[in-house]
């Protein structure tokens, strides 16, 4: 081959290469942008996230405000046009939090600013006095060991390095004080911002050890306990708490979908939790993830379009003291896992959108990127890893290509779990960029010829495949 | 006279007025250093403020803990080794929050995040239930008139533009609405930040009008019950206040000096308010402001440096609800007043300080820079217009020159009057460098041969000038 022919070729290659490199591109531009207009101009989502989080507020596994969203959703997805609209009935945990308060009776008396942690036992009628050890980490509650640490109350104020660590000693703190004979902890709040607010959340009890009362408190309180404590101060604590778990309650997951035009059977599911903390409105966590992939479903059918497979929106249950929708609908897939083309979940809030995380191989992130280009134009065009969400987590752990929107998350930990995350906080411009992006991904991830795979090792195992 | 000549004149003139402009940047080089030196060194002043923080908490005008605060504050005065530490006596107002509480009770119900505003009037026993109207100003108030107001609880939710005209609604709006009929009214807090978290501060009544109850509520909750009422939903509100105003209460300021070497009566006056509202620890408002004034004195003290003016500290009294320290501080000036040659107060927060704002002449103000230049190396060498300060407002007025410490004041409206002005917004770092910036400003204040000069028409009589 002469030098010329092979230069030739070469370009030839390459420019199939291109060719196949925009080929998604290429063929969802005029959709994605028709969608894109039709999301940035939409004000109904946050019309529907407004009566949500103003109207029926913040919805607990088992409460009744739940019980309302969940009737309310399944008369939004009928209202935009959604077919097959249902509820997957699951049974949700009740845990109710009752009467509780704080106060620091020594050296002086001060209430302190708390929240039970949601699972949590309650303290005996009129509560417990004890006084108080503070560590920073679990290596100095060790360090501590049981002579100092057993009748206290373990005050954890450890330094905020992000949720992970966090959430390590929100949820297994009581246990391990436990082991060593606390009476009860206090967990400073999982958060970077320190404005007298308690973050709530879930904790969970080692069978083996005895069960004791677990509250978050403020970054401030547990910052002053701490120092007390580490001045030599004797500090007393009183705890009260009421917090009980009643029976099951029925609930569910709400779906409702785009009928697939060629191949119905296989589904792309978007979706994020319907319940939330007994706090807030639950508007970032996650009414508007909800609320968005809803609109996303709502402007793809308002537009007249169809792709070729199903595009289901689900509105899991108890994703955050439970996660039994999330079981429950791997359960209601059943024997059909191979169908779930793809699962997208969105828990992260809705500040301005980065793009998606996507727990798939390298070939399917290509193509990924491809789709996600064209959200370039509205900041969201990033594919990353990632990819998880805790209601998506049976479908991934069988397999399921899984994704997650993902945001810039500026003040999403400042807000979570708390008496702050409410609408407000939801700016109605990034809103409508996450509609934008979910519309068009999931358009895309239900209509494109190839299908997305997880990455080897990823499918480990489960029935029916 | 020659062109060499005249070139040689001039250049004299010039280094002359250099070296005028210079003076007291030179006179006050070695001195400023030392005491920046030991500012920022220093651990003292900080282990102060945690005390008065942790151990003694918030100061309301009539409460324990002020008395508490007082008495600390004298010894604490002596310990640093001031002279004539004493109480100048005032009678302060004692209003007392009580308990309280506001529901959404239509159209769901749902807790308000509220506190009352102090001096405000409580709810008859059991409270009071009544519709809402509300308003983003007291022009949307006037629209309404009397038809739409009367008998209903008014919720002011404004655009936060300052905390000046928020305040206006703070303290004139309970009379506004009263005089259209309303029964209570609930004002936005004054604040840029919307974490759930209600700001309280002083109303006024205009005796002209009936007397109904006040509060603030969070930013989120002013938000939410305007939009409800904008979209025609019918939103009644549940407030119970137990406010109620006591017999005035023997309280006082603290003052403490170093007394001047070759002057002694005139006197340089520095402080802040010891008072606090009822919520938080009031660290930022003042308590850091009084403990760095202190820490200023006791540093030039513990340098063995002695101005030749009198040095004088002062911890006024009931700077937030009534203002009865600084005319208690004016009448025990008497008809010395001349003898005050300058006044400074810092109240508004211990971020890192910018420099002073001063109520001075221009020549008086070049003096000023040629101090401030010493505090460059921390970022405090701005001298800027301004220098008022409620307590020292007495002696401003009878033509004191004023003036205020500045900072940055980034975050100091996110905390103010808040369960949130807490210790911890305190950087110790930040704080030094306050410490550094007073004890420089008010040694050279206090030993310069130049006086300064209020500006004209700022001393509008007064007694025995």
């Amino acid at each position: 081959m002469s030098r010329r022919a092979c230069t030739f070729a070469l370009l030839a290659l390459s420019a199939a290469g291109l060719s196949r490199s925009q080929e998604l591109t290429e063929r969802y531009k005029p959709i994605a942008d028709k969608l894109i207009d039709a999301a940035l101009a939409d004000d109904e989502g946050y019309k529907r996230l407004e009566y949500l989080c103003y109207r029926i507020g913040n919805r607990l596994s088992g409460s009744e405000s739940l019980q309302r969203a969940i009737a309310w959703s399944v008369e939004q997805m009928k209202a935009v046009g959604l077919t097959n609209v249902r509820v997957i009935p699951t049974k949700v945990p009740h845990w109710v939090r009752g009467a509780e308060s704080a106060r620091m009776v020594a050296p002086v008396d001060k209430p302190l600013h708390m929240l039970g942690l949601g699972m949590s036992i309650g303290t005996p009628p009129g509560g417990l006095t004890a006084d108080v050890v503070a560590v920073s980490s679990f290596d100095e509650l060790m360090a501590l060991g049981a002579g100092k640490v057993k009748g206290r109350i373990v005050v954890y104020n450890y330094v905020f390095q992000g949720y992970g660590p966090a959430r390590g000693y929100r949820s297994g703190g009581a246990s391990r004080a436990a082991a060593l004979g606390a009476v009860a902890v206090l967990v400073r709040s999982a958060t970077p911002l320190s404005m007298q607010i308690p973050h709530t959340g879930a904790m969970e009890y080692d069978e083996k050890q005895p069960k004791i009362p677990a509250a978050a408190v403020s970054p401030e309180d547990a910052a002053m306990l701490q120092s007390l404590y580490r001045d030599g101060v004797p500090v007393r604590v009183h705890l009260e708490m009421g917090a009980r778990t009643e029976p099951d309650v029925d609930s569910g997951d709400v779906i409702g979908e785009i009928r697939g035009k060629s191949r119905p059977e296989e589904v792309v599911v978007i979706g994020g939790h319907i319940d939330s903390w007994d706090v807030g409105q639950g508007a970032q966590d996650d009414g508007a993830s909800i609320m968005a992939c809803l609109e996303a479903l709502a402007l793809i059918h308002k537009l007249g379009l169809q792709p070729e497979r199903t595009l289901r929106v689900a509105f899991w249950v108890n994703e955050e003291n439970g996660g039994r929708g999330g079981e429950a609908y791997r359960e209601f897939v059943g024997d059909k896992l191979n169908n779930q083309v793809a699962a997208l979940e969105m828990d992260g809030g809705a500040e301005a959108p980065l793009g998606f995380g996507a727990g798939v191989d390298q070939d399917s992130q290509k193509l990924l990127q491809q789709v996600a280009k064209l959200l370039d134009r509205i900041g969201a065009g990033e594919i990353t890893a990632g990819g998880g969400g805790e209601d998506i987590a049976p479908l991934i752990r069988d397999g399921v290509p899984g994704l997650s929107e993902r945001t810039v998350g500026t003040h999403y930990f400042d807000w979570h779990h708390t008496e702050a995350d409410t609408l407000d906080k939801v700016s109605p411009g990034d809103f409508r960029k996450n509609v934008a992006a979910l519309a068009v991904m999931s358009y895309a991830l239900a209509d494109m010829p190839q299908r997305l795979t997880a990455p080897a090792g990823g499918r480990r195992g489960g029935p029916g495949q």
